[in-house]
This record gives C-alpha cells, structure tokens and sequence, in this order.
C-alpha cells in the first residue's frame, strides 16, 4: 500500500536565464525581459512528494520531520536568499530555469532518501508558472 | 528527462446543462438548478500541463510565452465573456460540463503543440469542483 | 471589547453589465465585453464580515450557524445558479456591477442582524477583483 | 476517454498519534509534540477524485451531487469535529496519521463507487502537509 | 508616513468550546458539536499586523525578524500542538472561541511592542471563518 | 455610498536590502541575509485599492480598465523582471523595503487617479509578509 507523503517549503532568490556561450541579441530573443543582466527575482515555492510503503510500526511513508532537515539543507540553506547564477555551483554553467532547478533539487534530495523511496519535485516560479519533475 | 510544465489561466463564462433532445423534466432531474433556462456562470481556472524533454540549449521544455499565446487564442480569445452554449461553435450540440469543457480544449491545444509533447488540461469549475484529462 | 467576526460563502450567477437606456454602442463602450447580451458569469466569493461586542456569555459576537443560516436565505437561494438581471428582482433596473451587487447584499442582510452590530460585504467578483462595502 | 473529476471537503478534528503498545517515551521519540496525550487538532481538506469514462448522455464521469453525498455521509458524518483516537472505530487501534486517515477514507468510499471508476484520495493535514493515496 | 506590516503564522490545537457552569444541555444548545467532551481541532492561522511609521534608517516598521521571534514564543510555543482548554492557562476559565483567542493573542503580544505602535490580530479558525481584533 | 474596488497584480524583481552610508557591518546586522550583494528577489503581489462613491450612471467606482491600465503602466512596466536597486530611479537612494516600495507605489498611482478617490496599496513581498499603506 503505497502513499505520496507532500511536503511545501519555499525559498526566495535572485537569478537570470542566459547562455554564457550565446551573444546578448541571442539570449534576449529567446529570454526576452529574464534575461535582464541585473537580474530579477522570485519567491519559489516547493513541493517535495515522496512515494513509499506505510511503515505499519508508525504510520508513516515518512517521518515528516526528517524530510523537512533534507529540504531545508539542501534546498533552503542553499537556495534561500541567493543569487542562483553566481553563488549555487550547480548553476555556474547551467541555465536556472524552473525546469532545470526542479532537476538539481530533485537531484540532491533523491540520494537522501532511503533507496525504495520514489521521489517527485514540484517547483512554482510564480503563482501561474510551475514545473513537475519524476525522475524519469 | 521529461518536465512537466504547467501554466494557469482563467477565463469567465455563462453555461447551462442539458440536453436538447431531454423534456426539461428530464433535465431538471439530471442537472437540477444548473438545467437554468436563463443560464449561470463561473470563473474557470485553467491549467494547461505540456510534458516533454528539456532542450539542452534552452533549459525550456517549452518557452512558457508561447504556451501563453496558444492559449490566449485558443481558449480566452474563445470562450472569455462568452455564453459557451450560444456563443462557442463545440458546445452547440455537446453539452458544456467541465468534463466536456476539458476534452475541447485538450482538442484545441493539442495539435497547437509538437508531437512529442505530452498534454494535461485541469479545468476548475468552481474552486471546490475541478476535472483532469491527459487524452487517455 | 469589540471584534469582527467574517464567514465566507459563494455563489455562481451568470449577469450581463449595461444600461436599457443606453444605445448598444453606449453600452460597449463603457463595459466593453461585459456587455455581452448573451451573459456571461462569475464564481462569486463573499465575505461577510459582523463587528460587534463580545458575549461574555458564550463567547461570540454572532453564532456562526446564525450567520451562516442568513447568508444562505439571504445570498445563495437568492443568487446561487440565477441569471442576475432577468431572475434577481434587485436588478431588474440596478447594473450588476459587483459594486452594485455588494450594496444589494449588504442591504439584504443588514435588517437580519442585531442593530447595533455594524456590517462590512466584501465580493469577490474573480480572484483577480473584488469590493469593499461598509454602508458608509 | 477517460476524465479524472475532483471535489474538495472538509473535516475538523482532534487527534493523537502514538501507539498504545509503545511507552510514553518510545511514542516521545517518534511523535514528539503529535504524541500530546491531550490531544490537538487540524482542519482536515480532503480532495476525492473519481476517474472514468464520460458518459456520452450527461457528459458527466459522476455526478457531483453523488460524490458530494457520498463524502458527506462516509467522511464528514464520520469524522467533522470528532476525536479520531476515540470517536472514530477505524482508529481505535490503528494510527491515525495522514497517510492511514488517507486509506481509511479510501476503503469507506471506494465501494460506494461503481466498480470500474477509479480512486484517489488527497488528504492535506495542514497547508504544508499532504497525502495522496490511490489504492496501489 | 504609517504603514501596516502583516506576518502570517500558524498553530494546531485541539480545543472544546462549553461554559462549565452551564449543564452539559445548555452547552449542546449553544454550541452544538463543538461541544464534544472528547475535543475537536483546528489549523489556525494567524495575521498578526502592526502600524507604525517607517523607520527612515531602515526602511522598517518593525524588523519581521522581530516579529516573529514575538509571535514564536508568545503564539507558537504556546499554543501549538496543544489542547488550548487543559494546557493553555489562560483558558482554564474562558471559553476558546474564536474571538477570545484573539483576544489573549493581542494581550500576550501587545506589551512585547514598542508603545507606539498599533496592533491587529486577525485569527482563521478554518479557511471559511475568520475574527479580527484591534484592541477597540 | 462609498464602495472600496481592489485590483490584484504581480511583478517580479530582484532587490538588496542595505544603506551605501553604513558599513557592511552594518548592514549585516540590521538587514542579514536580506542585505546580499549578489542580490535575491520575490514575486510581489500587489492589491490596489481605490474608494470612492458609486457612479449612478455605470455602477462603477472607478472602471477596472482604466485601474488596470494605470498598474500597468506606473507599476508593472517600471518594476517587473527588474532589479530594483540598480534600474528603478525611486531606490536609487531609498532602501527597496516592502513598506518603502508600497509608499513609492502609492506616490505613483495616487496622481493618476481623480482627487476625490482615496488609495490604498498592500504589498506582498512573500506568502507570509506583506504591508498595507494607506497615504496618511
């Protein structure tokens, strides 16, 4: 008996979509106004949804606790307050789209989790803008 | 590496429930106070869902201002402000449940869309009635 | 001591905005795709909001079920599913504009209370615009 | 073509989680605060989802006034400000976490369901804690 | 130049709303099933807003860092996870509706603030009802 | 008859919370890790408010186009996808605080709006913060 256990946080941060190897026309045709070289910024918000057996001892997929301590050091310790391009080393060379910070959150939460656990990231850039990310 | 991503929007519209070919009795006891002659409305909430691989190049399964324009055409410019059972050509013999509401967009988004690209349309009638369909 | 208690409610009506006294072009003018004489329709959230003393007795300003049992009688059997301008007798002659429709309400529900609780409406006519009536 | 339809509900509720078999400071390590033998309590949102065909007569999966019957008298009646560790059968000897509330509801509603329409239950124990349970 | 600044914060607790020196039909009357002897509970969510002028050195009303440790150790440390009746003291004598614990949230916060500055506390028992207090 | 009509809009920007005359001790101290010179940002969302008597002609307090077109224009034109610091004239000197960017809004909106209308702006700087000016 398999459940999705869900869990919200959020993180606030600075960034710009660019391609370093692209010229300024290039990147501005395809990321218009988020590619403002003084950057602009959102408030992410995060849902991390983690599918497993019913523990029949406690009654959790999860202790929510524990997920809670992975997200905030690896999401929100690392994220919050930042300025995605230049101080999170994952995006150094790789552009912070939403798809792409789905990927490395999912990335650095996935070998946390106990290895049967599956693992689904849900990352809104803004209110009417959200990506999902499986794994898969 | 596919993504999910997914974009709101919203349109506002009049409807009734019921079948012409129906005695209103028959109707009234199937659709009850939505079988209203003089119609009713909502505010519908949209989110239109595309899955697909993420382009290298772009870190974008798709460039979100694009999705935009297709829906701005192919649903607001269509049924915003409208009376869906007068007004919008596939709900003149169809009757505009969510559910068929859902299909007829999935119908009109669809081919708006590359091959590859996976679609997901969630429709909320009301904030506590919503309906999903993935074209399965 | 005093404090404001607020309950919320909802109702679907579809309605059209114009004047029978003005042209088809006045009215076009002025509201625009809300004119449409084909209606069409809003999911109306409603906060309704009592300020008074509290009952050192019980506790409350206004039992809740009391509130709740006028908004009902009051705003949902009277709107809830209706056509506004042709089936509501307030705006037989009255634009339903959603600041005319919180004045109607108000006016509806004010009679309903204790006098000396003060009243405030607040409609939501999408997520996006609302009004504030105090009967100021 | 298969749609998923949705309808949210609402239950407020005290509970405890422990295990009776536990001592006190076994069930303090693994609950902590949850664990209170006072008890506290949440206001349950529960999303029931309901995936089927489109019957080509109504256009409707279900009725939404069947399932909403069907939450009212199998959850709401059952668990709307009760104590689940005492009020409610299903919980005298089994957890009542998130995710086992999410099966119980799961197994009361299921067979009130035609046998070809498909469950899902979603079970948000506050705004940032959530469940989603599909009967696999 | 006054401005209000709001921060949201949360607690679960159980709770039971009767007068003990009514009779136990007295208090069913009055207040129905949230007169379980067995208790109920709630998510509540609280607003706490404070105005004041803007600091010209900061740009602050108050530093939300502030704040927040206040409505930590006043609101949170005391209330969350708990039986508001049994194990909140300032409740042995007073009913917990409502309206009576934004009440005590105002009392415990207001002396915590500089003189100068204006208190609301606005408390959502569930998503649909809500109180607000400004020490009027 | 004064009625209050609100409009809900978003802009997203990047924005550092410091004074150039103090030391980044300083500013370390008072504004933490708001005080970032990598930057970070927010999705702020904004509800502007505007009271005024119902005209009797249209039944509206102030058209919602024209409100729409003047956020768009002196809002969410000058502020979104920008970095406030560096590209908005108005920070240039004043420290982009939540309470600062509302009194900077409320300057430029008020002008455009007939003198006999009262304005009020609330600003989310996140979910859980937000401020509320009122121009007095």
């Amino acid at each position: 008996m398999k459940v999705k256990v869900s869990r919200k946080a959020h993180f606030n941060a600075a960034h710009r979509l660019y391609r370093q190897d692209w010229s300024f026309e290039e990147n501005e045709a395809t990321f218009g106004k988020c590619n403002n070289p003084h950057y602009h910024g959102h408030n992410y918000e995060l849902i991390v949804s983690v599918t497993g057996e019913i523990d029949p001892q406690t009654g959790y997929v999860i202790d929510m606790k524990i997920l809670k301590d992975i997200i905030r050091s690896e999401v929100e310790d690392a994220f919050d307050h930042k300025n995605l391009n230049i101080e999170v080393p994952e995006f150094k060379e790789l552009n912070p789209t939403a798809e792409n910070i789905a990927v490395v959150i999912y990335n650095k939460i996935k070998p946390k989790l106990k290895r049967e656990l599956e693992l689904e990231i849900t990352l809104y850039e803004t209110p009417r803008n959200f990506v999902t990310f499986t794994g898969k």
